[in-house]
Parts: C-alpha cells; sequence; structure tokens
C-alpha cells in the first residue's frame, strides 16, 4: 500500500531543499548579474538538482521508476508502477535570463493515473501543488475548482511562434483565436502556465510540443480543479512522447477545440 | 532648487504606502479567489490609489503638473516645468484576472527631461527605479549597465497580436523578428516589461500603441543603464501622444531596428 499522505510530505520537504540550493546559485537570490557562462551554470545546476531528486527517490522508493529530462533516470515504455515525471528546471531559458519565471515540476503517476504533482516557482517560493482527490493549493491556499468564462473574456497563453507559419500546426486557426480573446500572454514555462491555468490566472494554455516531464505536475494540477488537459486535437494525452497540449475549463476547452481547433 | 533626492525619499514612500493598499485589497495578498465584479474592484482601487497620489502631490509640490491615466490629473500640452506622469495600475487585465504582474509606474520629469522612475511590482514587492545620474536600482542592488547579447541569443517581449495582421505595424516584419530571436514572452504590462528590459531579463520590448502613463518611468529606467527607448521608427519618443515604443542595448536596437523594423 502507497501511503500518499507520507509522501507528500516527503516530497514537498525534497523541493524546498532543492529550491533553496538554487536560489542560493544565485548567490543572491534577488540578484541581476551577467554570468561569464550562463550555459554552463544551468547545465550544472539542472544536473545537480535531477541528482539530488534520483538519489533520494532511489534511496527511499526503490521500487518506483523514474523519467526526468536530464536524462538519468529510468528507459520505461509505459507508466506501470508508481513512476517519477520529473523537470529540475522547466523554463531553462527564463532561468539563464532571468533568475524568475522557472519551476521545478513534479507528477507522480501510478498506473498512468496522476496521483501527485508539485509545481515550484523558486525564485517567488510559491508551490503549486495537488494531490488527487484531495484538492490543489498554493502554498497554504486552496485553489478553487475552476469557474468558466467566456471567450472574449478568456487571458491564454501561447507563444508567439506559434501564430507564425510552423510545421506543427496551422497557425491561422490559433490566429484566428488569439484575435478573438481578450488577451494573449506568454511565460515560456510550461510548468508555470499550467499551474497559471489551475490557480485561474490564465483561462486556458496551448503549445505544439512538450515532453511528458513538462506537463505532467500541470496536468494532474489542472484536472484537481476539474480543468480539462488534452492534446490540440481533443484527444487524450500521450504520456510517453512529445506532444502538444491544451488546457481549459471544460466549457472553454470545448469551445476552442470545437471553433478553432478542429479541422472544419 | 529641486531637491531629487528628499523627493525620491518621499515617492517611495508614497508608493510603499500605496502598494500596502493594494496588496490589502486582495484581502489576503496571495489569495485566489473569485470576485463577483472583477471590473468594479478594479476601477476602484485604480482611481482611490491614482487619487492618493494626486493629493500628495498636490499637497507636497502644488507647482508640481500631473499627467495621469484615470483623469485626475492635469490637461497638459507641455512637459514643461516639473510633471509627474503616473499610471497606478500598470497591467488593468492582470491585475483583475491573476492579482500579480502589475505594477504603479510613476516618471518624473523636469522640462520634458526624465529625472525620476519608479516601476513597483506591488504583488512580488519589487522596486525598480532610476535617479537621472546616479544609476537604476531593483530593491537595494544596483541594475548593472545593459550588456549587448546577438539578435539570435536574445529574449524579446512583443504580444502575439502584433505578429497578426493588424492597423498599426506591418506585422509580417515582426513575425520575422520572431523567428530569428532565441525566445519571446509577453507578460502583459508595459511598465514591468520595461523594467525586465532595465534589469537585463529581457534584452527588447516592442509595441504598438502606449500612452506616456505606461513608459513615462520604464524609460528613465532604461535609459539609465545604457538602453535606448525610441517609437518603432527609431525616433524619439512623443511624450504628449499614443505612441509605439521600442526598448533596448543600443547594439541590438540598432540592429533590429535596421535588419526587422526599418523599411527597406
Amino acid at each position: 500500500m502507497v501511503n500518499w499522505t507520507e509522501m507528500d510530505q516527503q516530497v514537498k520537504a525534497w523541493i524546498m531543499e532543492a529550491g533553496a540550493f538554487i536560489r542560493e546559485s544565485f548567490q543572491h537570490s534577488l540578484s541581476i548579474q551577467t554570468k561569464s557562462n550562463p550555459n554552463d551554470l544551468v547545465t550544472n545546476i539542472d544536473e545537480e538538482t535531477e541528482r539530488f531528486f534520483i538519489s533520494n527517490i532511489r534511496k527511499t522508493y526503490p521500487s518506483h521508476f523514474i523519467l526526468g529530462e536530464e536524462g538519468q533516470g529510468d528507459e520505461l515504455s509505459s507508466l506501470d508502477g508508481i513512476v517519477w515525471i520529473i523537470d529540475p528546471i522547466d523554463g531553462t531559458m527564463n532561468f539563464i535570463h532571468q533568475q524568475r519565471h522557472f519551476a521545478i515540476s513534479i507528477g507522480i503517476y501510478e498506473d498512468g493515473v496522476g496521483r501527485l504533482g508539485y509545481i515550484y516557482d523558486v525564485t517567488h517560493d510559491e508551490l503549486y501543488y495537488a494531490k488527487r482527490g484531495s484538492g490543489a493549493f498554493m502554498n497554504d491556499v486552496q485553489l478553487p475548482a475552476l469557474s468558466e468564462v467566456t471567450l472574449e473574456k478568456s487571458l491564454i497563453a501561447v507563444n508567439a511562434t506559434w501564430l507564425v507559419k510552423n510545421a506543427y500546426f496551422d497557425e491561422k486557426r490559433l490566429v484566428s483565436l488569439a484575435t478573438t480573446v481578450r488577451g494573449v500572454r506568454s511565460y515560456g514555462s510550461a510548468a508555470l502556465e499550467l499551474a497559471y491555468v489551475a490557480s485561474g490566472r490564465l483561462d486556458s494554455y496551448l503549445t505544439m510540443r512538450l515532453s511528458p516531464w513538462d506537463f505532467a505536475a500541470g496536468k494532474i494540477l489542472v484536472e484537481e480543479v476539474g480543468g480539462n488537459v488534452t492534446a490540440l486535437s481533443g484527444k487524450e494525452l500521450d504520456m510517453m512522447k512529445t506532444t502538444s497540449v491544451f488546457a481549459g475549463a471544460p466549457g472553454l476547452h470545448k469551445r476552442i477545440l470545437t471553433d478553432f481547433l478542429l479541422e472544419k
């Protein structure tokens, strides 16, 4: 039997420790500095943070599997068993350029079902988390169930580059969507953008190409507050490969899907 | 004789007081709540905050002029004398939707020359400010002079809707720019986006239609760290009307202007 409550406490403690380590790596947490070689810095911190999680998981939960961005996890062909899906730093470009707007993202799945999800905005010390069936939270504030807004009043996130001719999706449909909604934003971290959907700060998020570790935690969070997270086709997400991702409250999700995303 | 140092202390004290008032209006500063009527809320707080600044300025500096978004300032036809250019809440849509990613923006000009600039990220308690000739800061950290990055490594902010056919600028030139740079972001607050340019978190920011109160403070900040702030034509900003705005370090600013913005 898995003790999810105990595991939840354990994961949070590890995330806080990793977050403190990352903030410390900035020397002064809010410092704005010119690094001689920012790319090396991020590679080191990314890998070191992943190593920290993986060694702790292996030690504490030896029967669990790990899927991670930095390649230190397991080679998996399914989500059978308990699988930790980890991105130590989601939003690498933001991390390098801004030392903010990046997150630690951890999703824990059991036989393909999301159980625990964590997205930690390290710089602002904001932890978004969900325990399937027990609610979603930001720090100590419970996130209410998503409320529906009309398309015309909605604030969505989609990167500008997806409104330009690209290999993944007919940009004309997204252009039409972007000019109908009330506002368009782009933060450059899929995990944070999904956390913003879960907390009602964005009404929808659409993107073309994510890996499982980019959205594994966000999917759990958004679903726990009653939202839908699918591919742009409206189909269920394939957790084992790169996929488009599209999140929002059910009514808005359906309207965007029907009116803009599906071929007519 | 104007005592700019004393005025600087005074403005900061007012901004902190206004920030605390705004945060308090959230009931719990990090709360994520569904407001019954968010539009009324923002109108009240916007107006009340502007009233707070204006009554304080009138009392303390009766000879100064005020240009403000909410219409309680003066009708001005020039920037002669000392003029306070105020936006109590820049990023209204973010304020309503997100209770974050908005800012108090105050620029103080003397005969058209920017002297003091303040952009306060209320939710995250981050004050960006500059005193002409004395440096720019975020809280207590001095912002270094902007360093140049190549176009291909740059992170820029431009809203997705400007990459779509619009009445203000040939979108094809911005599309070409957006697909050449390393990344594109959009935060929905011109003041914050200019503060991010000043602090090196964004390398450039481009937008089509701003009012003086949206960019008055940001212009002072970006210029104090050695950056350029112009219209998209490369020409000096007209401080008395709606204008496009384009900011960045001089080398990058020139390259973007020459290669993408100017008609060939």
